[in-house]
């Protein structure tokens, strides 16, 4: 059998708030085993750029990380958010290690190549961007990795990849050596029959009723890529995917995702 | 016999010359066997404060690190120059690994007692700091750990250190398992007898000489620290103390310390 493992991720909502961040770091520290946390950025990149009169570049609605842009993130996740997750689980005993890409050559990315929109510094991952053996090696360390979305293209460029993306990515690889469960954490307490009902929560979905709740609308927006990406990780070997609240990680009310 | 081990240490000036700060990568990553590398921080965090409109902090000419200064720096150092030089390092075959003390609890440190002054959020280290196990295991995986200059007090806090401080410390820490030489790089081929010759390079300076060199006022202001914490870094078993240009690290013109 092989051991578990639990990969965690946060975005950026809680990452503004520095009470609930802290709040989740306290319950995180509570989870039994190996594990890893990864995290997005909040809104303070875009703040400041905006006091530092940077405009964020938009190109068909969708943003562009220039070189600039590239800076201010690199900053805020990989030094301010990163250090301050790694200070605050150390507080809690663990033994956190923070990650980009570009240490120990973890995760090796792409440039988005250029077709109609030039996205910039953005790094897209594939299947042997994840260097599993060496992740294994900091597993057996006890230390936690932490990854913030920052990689690199192995020529030292670093690239900004969505942290989802880096999750899935990390269980997908892992799932040879680990039973991987991905936890996709944010606001609600997982995917919502009725958007105005905290309640709703739909606990179970599986490749057979997705499609239904795709075409009823139920799951729309933000949602979608990232049930495609926990469908995808399922079908690459994970053993399972939750969607659930950053803040109530530690109860039972959440959606599992599963293939049948 | 111990196994080498060399700590290379760059500061400020460099960091602010994209150039430079390549052209040392590219000769750090020719050096031969397990190597470290500590970076300060350049000006970049002061001119971003003063693009913010945050002011710096002065108390008796000496700089505060208050919060906010805390999280710029800690933005700079662990965030934009660590990852941009393990990227580079990454991008020349050197398996680098970015590091804050916080990152797998490898630096402790403790906030500076307030006495006359309140230095804010800046850490001291003492004896016991640094966690050479798992730094040593990190060599063993043939990884170059990257130090930036944030340190952690263990519940959370983090904490600025003295980037010359951090290179002694784990100079000294390291040299029971290694023999340690310790590199100080900066914009001068070594201490010179005549600031106004650059090639007047004292190459070798042993305790004996240290005194006469001070009274004379050859040696004065910035590299008097250096010196001290070089020769107390000697005290403690580091086999050899090296201050060199960052530009020219593979020639032989440089000083060389030791004890007698």
């Amino acid at each position: 059998m092989k051991p578990e493992l639990k990969i965690f991720k946060i975005g950026g909502g809680i990452i503004d708030r520095e009470a609930d961040l802290m709040e989740f770091v306290r319950l995180f520290a509570k989870i039994d085993g190996p594990k890893i946390l990864v995290h997005g950025g909040g809104k303070g990149a875009s703040d400041m750029m905006k006091n530092l009169g940077i405009a964020p570049q938009l190109v068909n609605g969708r943003r562009i990380t220039d070189a600039a842009a590239l800076d201010i993130v690199t900053m805020f996740y990989a030094g301010k958010t990163n250090k301050q997750l790694v200070a605050a689980l150390q507080g809690r005993g663990v033994n956190a290690l923070g990650l980009s890409g570009a240490d120990g050559n973890v995760i090796l990315a792409t440039k988005r190549p250029v077709r109609e929109i030039d996205y910039g510094f953005v790094g897209d991952l594939n299947e042997a961007s994840v260097n599993s053996g060496l992740i294994q090696q900091f597993l057996h360390l006890e230390l936690t990795p932490v990854f913030c979305a920052i990689n690199h293209d192995g020529h030292g460029q670093l690239l900004n990849t969505n942290a989802d993306t880096i999750a899935a990515s990390l269980a997908k690889a892992l799932s040879k050596e680990y039973a991987v469960s991905l936890h996709f954490c944010f606001e609600k307490r997982g995917v919502l029959e009725d958007i105005s009902d905290d309640n709703s929560v739909i606990e179970k979905i599986t490749l057979n009723n997705y499609g239904e709740l795709k075409e009823s609308g139920i799951i729309a927006d933000g949602m979608l890529p990232k049930l495609e990406n926990a469908f995808e990780a399922l079908q690459f070997g994970v053993s399972k995917v939750v969607i659930e609240h950053a803040l109530h990680i530690n109860e039972e009310l959440k959606t599992t995702l599963w293939l049948n």
